[in-house]
């Protein structure tokens, strides 16, 4: 005998860019809708009618996402919910659970509106020690630096083969998990203070840089770190690119202004490069 | 000064289902393609024309995967290698990383070749004893039982609304991380012995079952259990869907019969349901 | 024929509590150590004579962190990596890593020096709306708030029975991954506001409490949400403890007046509470 | 007002040896006490005299396992319960729950009684090629590799200094999970078979090896792959210590023959070394 029974889709990750006059806000969130009620026939005969399949209710958030505000949780939650919850549909209970990873602003080296973001508490300060009888070699960094663009960055004018089909844009999200490992000058330095201005410096050029390709946001970053900070002879920069793809909402009959974006993980652009002085 | 530098793809998930007369064989790797070479212009100027995009060369992993065998994992790193470092290209090395992940065959109640697998490891046995004064309950099971279907599968007939944009499929990948529970009669039994054969149970009616959803099989596995196994009066099911999505390969003018898929963590689908004696 | 080779230790964890006047300061490191050298006895012949224990270095570690200040993971490091490369050694390369994991000052209700702690960024806001035909219930929350006491914790005066070998302590670190989440009233509220303030009634009252055990505090920061915020009706607060051991520092001849811990992961005590209005 | 309420141990790693005539085997449980009653004191008034420490309930599972068959995951869940669960205590429900992870035994060379095991499933096949303009590198292997010895292994005769406090055995577990990648010579062979023949000289050594220490035991391996298969020039190794840890008894009036241990994340040792042809 079928007791309880639910199902739905979960992990549903979406990010909304909602921008304003004063610079952009980003809304992080995972979402999961499950449906509970009389889905007896779905079980027992293999008798789909009385499903909706959890993909639709994956472009319901994306969709929805486009005309709700945004503006909390709960009221987005509700919304969901109260559209899963149909008059004369089967469901008996429609739950719908969110999750929002927080982003902060930064601001950029011109102090106007922020199109930059900062994940906060991500981050870990490092430093890798070695030391031989000649002498000692110190690399310090930051592992885990999660930043993310939502204007100044496009990718166009690249090259082409036969298995190339993406589109090239004036206007998408960079964000990236970044590592940096700066080689010191060997001598004795307030270290903490140092590397809190390195990351100011890394900072400040990611958020205000015109990026035309994560190289070129890679590359202007480290050379602000070896022009600014005399002691830093060598820096490595690592960034492992977060995908935002922006969601197609034309079968839906709505238009996608550079607004909702769907976060994936896998696969992932890998980019590094070393700069040192000459 | 800008010395090393790389770029490229991580983590391009591709599962390729092999189909012989004998039964089918899957491969399920992960890939990662690395560029090295002359790539300063897109660092220093923001000149992309060299830059083959990740995405790219995420696409030619999926293309070349349904025209090579992909008899081994070395094999294929090496067509991917020879492809990627083109004559006339900036790059000088590529580099060709690729981590396959095992899946054992199921054999089916009719012993016949096999369409089902498990992914030998990932599964944990579980018990969760509770006591009261007034007596115990013991309900056992398997955790992330991993288990896939490479045939007899589908999914049509269900409902629709405006933001459905799901095909209708006869033959699909149905894969999950499935968890059971089952609550035991009150009474001392070979609790290894027991679990073992609803475990056998479990693992014959997935791979024999002619699949019309993830509810209709999970539906028939919770059944036979109840209908083998006296001791049991209970059974909680809990399957997490793992989407392993057909690669569009039209643009690529190459057909796709059910051959290359990418396989997702993020949604996913997750279907529950108690099923208990009358 | 052996080539390179290297042993040593990772993941150590060590947490130092800097004592000041002013306030405390935490130092949440995690430290890996490696050789280089001749080590070719060892491998070859199974000749352990100039292997120094891993589990040495392990012990160096907690003792050095004791009597080095800790003001950087830069100096601390170059410490252990010239502890290591002693003048007569096998090893002819010392390498030490760290990773810092930072923690802020809370203020708690007295505006006085602070000895709690939060981990910024570890957690998710998060709302679990439900819907029925008859209604909605809405549970808001926040999970994985980390956070940490370094004083006004003990925990004596517990039952004993034959396999109790825990001592009494009035002084020890309270930390938790807390999972927080409270029932609203069923209208229309600001709701990213209530949550905030929600938020502030658990971390003034987490840093406030003079906590006698997990349970004490627990329950004073449900009754402070109760009291406070007329639109929760219920809370459910479940605390999942990570250890922090104090290390013993006397085989190497130091004391450890509540300084130098060791952040433990399993097993971890895990403390839930329901509170709701009368 | 307070509600339910909850408080236990989890993440409690216990591995257990039973030691046969016929070979070893391995029980490698997590456990979680979770007890629900009358708890109230504790949490309103922070009076512990009703509370049983959670590092008490920590040292009863190791305690009972030493006299408990753990033939079964029920029925030593089963013989928790009861323990917990006392006639005149606080408690009104003690809920133990354990999960298992499976190791199957190895042979060794001489095909006797098996102490050596293999977490299956857990290891993962791979390749890197690299390819340049003059010709092309493969190097192929194994990760996470997870292997356990319960006998033949010891760690006496090593180098001391004031902060070692570890104590010589001749009897120990040894367990890694270890990362094998190997350089073949350029040409064509047949990948997967060669790959299966490398994998099996490694399990072969590692259970038949009598192992002096981690290190000695990594090199045999290494030096039995160099041996055996002609078409490999080069190894690398590492091995990721899992370490066991023996558990004190004493305190409980019992001994520990080498058969109750605490598995740890860590901190871990941490081994490479490369072997090539000379």
């Amino acid at each position: 005998m079928l007791a309880e029974n639910s199902y739905g889709k979960s992990g549903i990750r979406l990010v909304k860019v909602i921008r304003r006059e004063d610079g952009h806000r980003i809304r992080d969130l995972t979402v999961s809708i499950a449906l509970e009620g009389d889905f007896e026939a779905a079980h027992v005969a293999g008798d789909n009618s009385a499903v909706l399949p959890t993909d639709t209710m994956k472009n319901t958030v994306y969709a929805l996402a486009r005309t709700h505000p945004v503006d909390s949780i709960e009221s987005f939650a509700l919304e969901l919910s109260a559209h899963f919850l149909k008059e004369d549909g089967p469901a008996s209970v429609a739950r719908v659970g969110i999750s929002e990873r927080p982003w902060e602003p930064l601001v950029g080296g011109s102090g106007g509106p922020s199109h930059a973001f900062l994940r906060p508490g991500a981050e870990r300060r490092v430093t890798r020690v070695a030391r031989t009888r000649a002498g000692v070699s110190i690399e310090s960094g930051i592992e885990d630096l999660t930043i993310l663009k939502s204007a100044g960055s496009g990718f166009t004018g690249y090259a082409r083969d036969r298995y190339t089909t993406l589109k090239e844009t004036e206007d998408r999200i960079l964000a990236t998990a970044m590592e940096a490992l700066w080689l010191y000058e060997p001598r004795e330095i307030p270290w903490d203070l140092a590397a809190r201005a390195v990351r100011s410096t890394l900072l400040e050029t990611f958020a205000g840089h015109a990026s035309a390709s994560v190289q070129h946001t890679l590359h202007a970053m480290g050379q602000a770190v070896l022009d600014r900070h005399a002691e830093v002879s060598r820096i490595r920069l690592t960034m492992r690119n977060k995908h935002h793809l922006l969601v197609d909402l034309f079968p839906f009959g709505l238009e996608n202004p550079n607004e909702i974006f769907v976060a994936t993980e896998e696969p992932y652009g890998r980019i590094e490069a070393t700069l040192k002085r000459e």
